[in-house]
């Protein structure tokens, strides 16, 4: 019975230190799908949990996101899900694995090449969506009326900026991706000396060659933006939105970034007063596993489990590729839980279990957990941090080449590329995890760091959420230096005027002098 | 009684909360004296209070750091207070006086120069007497056997800095000012563009010329810093340090940057994952002023109180000035609570208080209380906004110009020259101030904005100074790029070895071009 005392007195604190706020406040929520949704989702519990009134605009396809729901009231809308499909991300794959057949220093390009064709086309499917919505009255008068105090959005995608720009609402992000890159590209100053650019697979200590390929992909993002993806959006800015509207200013009005990073995980690098970080918010204690998963944990004995899975996106990976990894699993004294969909792989073994759907936070808690074997997504990287668990990572895509690196380069992870994986290569790499010590202190290390913090990052996300709704916005928070035309943000006028000054002053007093010695010269030819 | 209840919770929610943490450290701090002791006292006063053990070195000769305290043992050392006087500001303010006549875009560069000639010396001494501490193989051995678990430091003089350097100590910085200017200036990327350069008056928000002024004084800071300040610590980093050791890289490898601000009050910048800031942690509910204080207070009625107080350091105003003030304060129907030094000015009313001394935040926060006239000290300045109480400032030296600058562009204050008091325009100011309500609304509402935190400023700075006691540093979240040389940093470099690639390329493009066109050239010359 004493041991409740600290769980009432805890409860009692919450209830004392919940800021009053803005209690019944209506918040549009625009997500983005997929793995994305799971980050927002967390949030609008909590939010709904003390008592705001939610609203989110889906698409009637939506992959993730339910019509019904007890905590919020969506809205069907024209989406990016309308015109575009998920076999899309299993072609993208098979372009990435062929991207990763070239050399270190030619296949981020490559990468980066195939993640252009794929935004190219997103982002003028987002552009005609929100063009139509923007250009419904009927619809545009129901959101008008509707009076929300405060739009959410995750700013991967579009739709959500430009309308609560268009809507003039204060703004909170729930960000971690934004347009071609890492959200602090778009709003703190990222010197690329230091700070490694989406898809580097680099770290913050650079030689002057990675320093060469760091700067070349920050070159070539600045020129995907400006040249590839701002165009398509112009027309439909230049119709709702004052003159010299571009999507990145529209960006830059957020009031807050909630920025799903920590610092355990990302370099340190420079940042913003209106940026706060909740790295892992979606973290919770492990629960008890079900029944059958349990037994299946317990039986592992004194050697335990590995655990594997590849997250929301991708379903398939070539059938080599599996039959390789179930191989190597069949090798472990270990068991092993899959996450698999796919026809099952004939090399098997009786050690590993192929499961649907994985309660993953839970499993990687439960003591028997080993090693993850993961694609390097970045929930699942969190989860891993959280619990302490190393990982072997295989990363498959987009931003998950980085988020393996940044495990691997701190001690608390092996990366193993997908396109030559073996069944020896595979056991080798899981063995060289599951018995060097470091991988699981290191990782151990990184975790208990995670959880040192004054707050959690959830109590800190919706402290910000309500302090934007509260004071109608955080523009006290905001850098004046974006409404700087790009040269005098970086001072070039002033710089050019400094120079010509010193010039002119350095020509006039050269003048002077070659004027004053001539004259001497010739009144010393005269006096001769 | 049921009132006591929150109190009870509060209290309990607290014990609760606190984390466990390193009961008993011991901590080596190293203050800087004057108003920057204030700041200091009051963190040591909470450390104590949990139980960590406190050295304190201080100055024999210490202006107001006591010998003897129940919260610190203190060891005397030989310091800057040695060998320098307060006399010193008192002349300094008769330059800057000088300085004021000047033209708006030159008094800036006027007072860094008056500034210079004080740094230039004070950190002449500063080096002399880190390297008497530094040679003196008795009392290091003391301080090396003492392993201290933290040192604590205000970086504005750099002692502490070497000292906790060359102990290899974790390291806490309660700083606002370090070597020649504002901390962040330091340790996070500044463009000044929009962020405005200490001594320049100006804000974010700047033109042409302001920014090239603000330019001209980052270059002049930057001059300063290298060829001025850092050559007199080479001798003594030489010989106590690694090679390539400078003041910077060592004020660079402090694990956290407790910054004494408030974006309520600075203007928003980029920052640093390990700047945290604790803007305003002194401030604290009012309590009751003494007896007779209160009565003059009540005696003003309806028409409220003006309190006047010009800080620590400057004792005398000129003559003239000190008559109009008070001449002018005489012809308020408001009382006048005023902390003076000095002869009692002639034209005194009967309205006016002088006092030797004030509890100046308790008197901020008495209802009573219309309006403070401030030299704009950074305590003073928070105090004012802590209790939303309106600003006429008037700056004499240093950080006050910029200070009282920085209310004034928030509509919260309204500043006067010292160089040009008169009665007649400082009662203009007076009655400005306390009859435009604009001041006082826009104040509270920076007073409501800087209340609305998720957690106080000092429980934010004893957290994250246990923090690093806990974790024996936060190496985690110090940028890397400060180990790179200037032009690695900034990337001339990569951007000079790209720029000769594109060179060769168009020549050789040029030169295949018209080795080509030639040989056309020729064959049609050969063929006619």
């Amino acid at each position: 019975m004493p041991s409740a005392i600290p769980v009432i007195l805890a409860g009692l604190c919450f209830l004392l230190h919940k800021p009053t706020c803005c209690s019944s406040s209506d918040i549009l929520v625009v997500p983005v799908d997929g793995s994305h949704w799971v980050n927002m989702k967390v949030i609008l519990e909590e939010l709904h949990s003390r008592g705001h009134n939610i609203t989110v605009l889906r698409s009637a396809r939506s992959w993730y996101i339910p019509s019904d729901s007890s905590i919020y009231t969506s809205i069907n809308v024209s989406m990016l899900e309308d015109e575009s499909d998920r076999e899309a991300y299993n072609k993208i794959l098979k372009d990435v694995i062929e991207c990763r057949k070239s050399l270190s220093f030619v296949r981020s390009f490559c990468q980066q090449h195939v993640l252009t064709t794929l935004l190219s086309k997103g982002h003028e499917i987002l552009a005609r969506v929100a063009g139509k919505i923007l250009d419904d009255p009927v619809f545009m008068k129901k959101m008008q009326d509707a009076k929300f105090d405060l739009i959410l959005t995750d700013p991967a995608l579009t739709l959500g900026v430009i309308l609560g720009s268009y809507l003039k609402l204060p703004m909170v992000f729930n960000v971690r991706w934004i347009n071609n890159g890492e959200g602090h590209f778009t709003i703190a100053p990222s010197p690329v000396s230091y700070v490694p650019v989406q898809g580097s697979e680099l770290d913050d200590q650079m030689d002057f060659q990675e320093r060469t390929k760091n700067m070349l992909l920050y070159l070539y993002s600045v020129a995907e933006q400006h040249f590839i993806l701002n165009p398509k959006y112009s027309d439909l800015l230049q119709r709702h939105f004052p003159p010299g509207t571009d999507l990145l200013s529209l960006q830059r009005s957020a009031d807050i970034w909630l920025l799903r990073a920590d610092f355990v995980f990302e370099f340190p690098r420079p940042t913003m007063p209106n940026v706060v970080y909740i790295g892992g918010f979606q973290g919770k204690k492990a629960s008890h596993l079900p029944a059958d998963l349990e037994d299946f944990m317990q039986s592992s004995g004194e050697h335990g489990v590995v655990v594997m899975s590849l997250g929301t996106f991708v379903s398939a990976l070539p059938r080599d590729t599996t039959e390789a990894i179930a191989a190597a699993f069949a090798q472990l004294p270990q068991k092993v839980v899959w996450r698999f969909s796919g026809e099952r792989p004939s090399s098997l073994g009786n050690n590993t279990l192929l499961v649907n759907w994985l309660p993953q936070n839970d499993i990687l808690g439960h003591p028997k957990t080993r090693i993850f074997v993961a694609h390097g997504g970045t929930n699942g990287m969190y989860e891993a941090i959280y619990n302490g668990v190393p990982v072997l990572g295989m990363p498959l895509l987009f931003d998950q080449f980085d988020n393996v690196h940044r495990l691997k380069v701190r001690g608390a992870a092996r990366v193993v590329e997908a396109k030559s994986i073996t069944k020896e290569n595979f056991l080798e790499a899981l063995k060289d995890v599951l018995e060097t010590p470091s991988y699981r202190t290191n990782m151990q290390h990184l975790s208990q760091l995670h959880h040192d913090r004054p707050m959690t990052p959830m109590d800190t996300a919706i402290f910000w959420i309500e302090y934007v709704i509260r004071n109608k916005g955080a523009a006290h928070l905001r850098a004046a230096g974006f409404s700087l035309p790009w040269y005098s943000y970086f001072c070039l006028d002033v710089a050019l005027f400094l120079i010509a000054l010193v010039g002119a002053f350095i020509w006039a007093a050269v003048f002077t002098c070659r004027l004053l010695c001539c004259r001497r010269f010739r009144r010393k030819i005269k006096a001769e």
